[in-house]
């Protein structure tokens, strides 16, 4: 009893210790320094973390949608340690055995001919090294991206995005060009089924290209399915759509799938649903739950052709780290030992699409619903027939803060971005918590809206 | 002996495999990928790695220059364990441990107020990052960097970079302005003294900002000591003259010390040596000795400031990393407690000033040598009246890969850039160890030498 005590202790002076320090010496992402006050997180186990005050909650965030496992998975967890104990690091120009590995079984998981695996240490980077290779492949400039989009904080992959994480970056130089993507429920083209949508969409963008002229754009870049921007799946035959154009005036396809890749939505990689080989895969998060920085981008033949025999002017000094690559195969290899993609698959079409709808018939804050696999949105409004969002775009809303604020009340970690929450828990998370932590959202949407009354 | 007979033919056997795979999926940094032939490492400690064909290799290049500790420390590969078992990774958003105890043991190191830690991945997000916050933390936008330099692979921080690397990429829309730093064996400047060189790199950099109007300058960013352009060490006064050109004109101060900080040059960070303190000062490499991948922005109280109350847009997914956090602490707390820092300056002083110096005695090639701590470079030439670089700029010759072939075929694995051979073994590294190497690297001159009679 005493010892559990003297535990209790110890841990909350640790936590303590870790704010006081981070408060005076770590300085975070993507926010206002003194007007942040961070969690302390001292410990994370499969879909839980606890903040050493006792406190406990469900991560049905995977923290920024990267531990697709979960926390501490123990065959993960033991081959960082093996890989620690044989082989730490070493520099980029030798062969070793996991970073051979890593490739060999990341390219036995992307479509088609992408069997080439340059690896960098996250997405940003692979982005960025995609746009290069995509640029001296085709000896042109451009690179068109959508609008509602995130590609990494890096200069050129920050300018690549759609969203206001750009805007402070934005100096009109870097030869990017945004398009819009289909969106059904807020259509750019006032379409009102999927069909016209995407062929709007379509039409959107190879006018696009026309104006821009096709022979100034070197790349195409769009996550297969857009993640932080909003989860918006694309309708029938555009991905299609949009390959054809970019064969059709010689623009490599780049499909980020950073956050979508490696089981997200149910797949190995989130294009396998629009039946699509693109020119360029970027990936990182997922390929190995983030337990140690990787990133990477898969590359057809056809690009690493151009690269066989002229050297590629990109590296970096951690390209295709030991002990990443060694994280990598254990994940990968318990993917595919426990059936972890069909179990995320199941999870989306029996759990999470029935209850979120559930959800949706009971609060009218829902304004709409979507998603697959374990990638999952709701869009929050404040009214359904004008689907005025519950909180403007690039910004918050006293509605929102509540409900956040409410989900963390009942033990739940949500994942928001201006009026929408994402549901986007580890895709190896037992049924029974997926359930947990829907009946948690599902109060929380109640606390927040009684309050409001 | 049947054991030890079947450990070496199972390693061979490994490393045929993790060839194989190597050639078929991994794409290697700049290079052209099937013009290589990566060597297989099997394993490495300390200063010395094996190739899996029984041949051992005495490391003076402490890879790219970021094994500070050699490989395999037990000290770090324990941390990187126990961290492992604790926690592997937390969103940056979280405070925790060994992120809160990295960012202060880093800020306990770097000079003057630099006590505010933002973590990256490596050293040219680092970069990129620091250009971002000077941006808009002055509200311009040009950046000013040095010819003979290096500052990472993404697209800002390549075309900032003054080296070839930076020419396939360099699209001249990036705000980046390049200028003359001094080396008096090649000054720029016609200049044949110290004193000399100094002043007329001062005058050369207060012309150039006065032309490009200092108003539009947001940064300048260089290498304290720059590492793979030729490890050329500033004359006395130079980067005090630099830092008073920047206060006079608002100019954000920028020391790169991703290659020579982390008791490289003998001192914590090679800015000391200058008697300066930056603005913002990066690192990366030797903060972990790379063994998970990490770098960052170490950020005086002005800037902070900035971010204080505005949010920095700017941030990553493995921002503050716990498992690279925790290796970080360790190479610290190793570095503290046996006094690596120390033993790094020494053997500048006591063997590789000395043992270069009489090599240049015995070879003729040897027009240049130059260094501080364990960073040093040898200045290959054909001729030393004219100094002719027996290779070109951006190229090689068949004397300098006699040399490194000659190398290699004694045991040692040599840094070479164009027509240098760069001595940068880990800092920790045995005396004798270092003894062993410079006699190596003495008799590879010889065999090089004699085969060209």
């Amino acid at each position: 009893m005493t010892e559990l005590l003297d535990d209790v202790i110890a841990q909350t002076t640790d936590a303590i210790r870790a704010h006081e320090l981070d408060r005076a010496h770590v300085f975070h992402s993507w926010s206002a320094q003194q007007l942040i006050d961070p969690m302390v997180v001292t410990r994370a186990e499969g879909a839980y973390l606890w903040d050493g005050q006792e406190n406990k909650f469900l991560d049905f965030t995977s923290q920024l949608v990267f531990t697709n496992l979960g926390h501490q998975h123990p065959r993960i967890v033991r081959a960082i340690q093996d890989q620690a104990a044989k082989l730490c690091t070493i520099a980029p120009a030798f062969a070793n055995d996991a970073r051979s590995e890593a490739a060999r079984l990341i390219a036995s998981h992307t479509p088609g001919d992408l069997d080439h695996v340059f690896f960098t240490n996250g997405g940003a980077d692979a982005n960025e090294h995609a746009v290069r290779m995509a640029r001296l492949h085709t000896g042109r400039h451009k690179v068109l991206s959508t609008y509602r989009s995130y590609h990494g904080g890096t200069q050129l992959a920050v300018n690549m995005t759609g969203d206001p994480r750009r805007w402070p970056s934005d100096h009109g130089s870097t030869g990017t060009v945004h398009f819009f993507g289909p969106f059904l429920y807020r259509s750019p083209f006032h379409a009102t089924t999927e069909e016209d949508e995407c062929q709007r969409a379509l039409e959107h963008l190879e006018q696009v290209i026309a104006f821009e002229g096709p022979q100034t754009i070197a790349a195409l870049i769009l996550e297969s399915i857009p993640g932080t921007a909003g989860i918006m799946i694309p309708p029938p035959g555009y991905l299609k759509g949009v390959r054809e154009l970019c064969d059709r005036h010689g623009i490599v396809l780049i499909a980020d799938e950073v956050m979508a890749g490696f089981g997200r939505t149910g797949t190995w990689f989130a294009i396998e649903h629009g039946d699509v080989v693109p020119d360029l895969l970027t990936f990182a998060k997922g390929v190995n739950s983030g337990y140690v920085p990787l990133g990477g981008v898969a590359i057809s033949d056809a690009i690493y052709s151009t690269f066989a025999e002229r050297a590629y002017p990109g590296g970096l000094t951690y390209s295709g780290h030991p002990l990443a690559c060694a994280a990598a195969v254990a994940t990968i290899r318990v993917m595919e030992e426990d059936g972890v993609v069909e179990h995320s698959a199941r999870l989306g079409e029996e759990v999470y699409g029935p209850a979120l709808r559930d959800l949706a018939d009971k609060h009218e804050w829902i304004g709409d619903v979507r998603g697959i696999g374990s990638f999952w949105a709701i869009e929050l409004v404040s009214d359904r027939q004008t689907r005025e969002p519950l909180a403007p775009y690039g910004g918050s809303s006293p509605q929102m803060n509540a409900i956040l604020a409410a989900a963390k009340g009942r033990g739940l970690l949500p994942f928001a971005n201006f009026n929408r929450i994402h549901v986007v828990p580890p895709i190896n998370i037992a049924e029974s918590d997926a359930r947990i932590g829907l009946s948690m959202l599902d109060d929380a949407l109640a606390d927040a809206s009684f309050a409001q009354v």
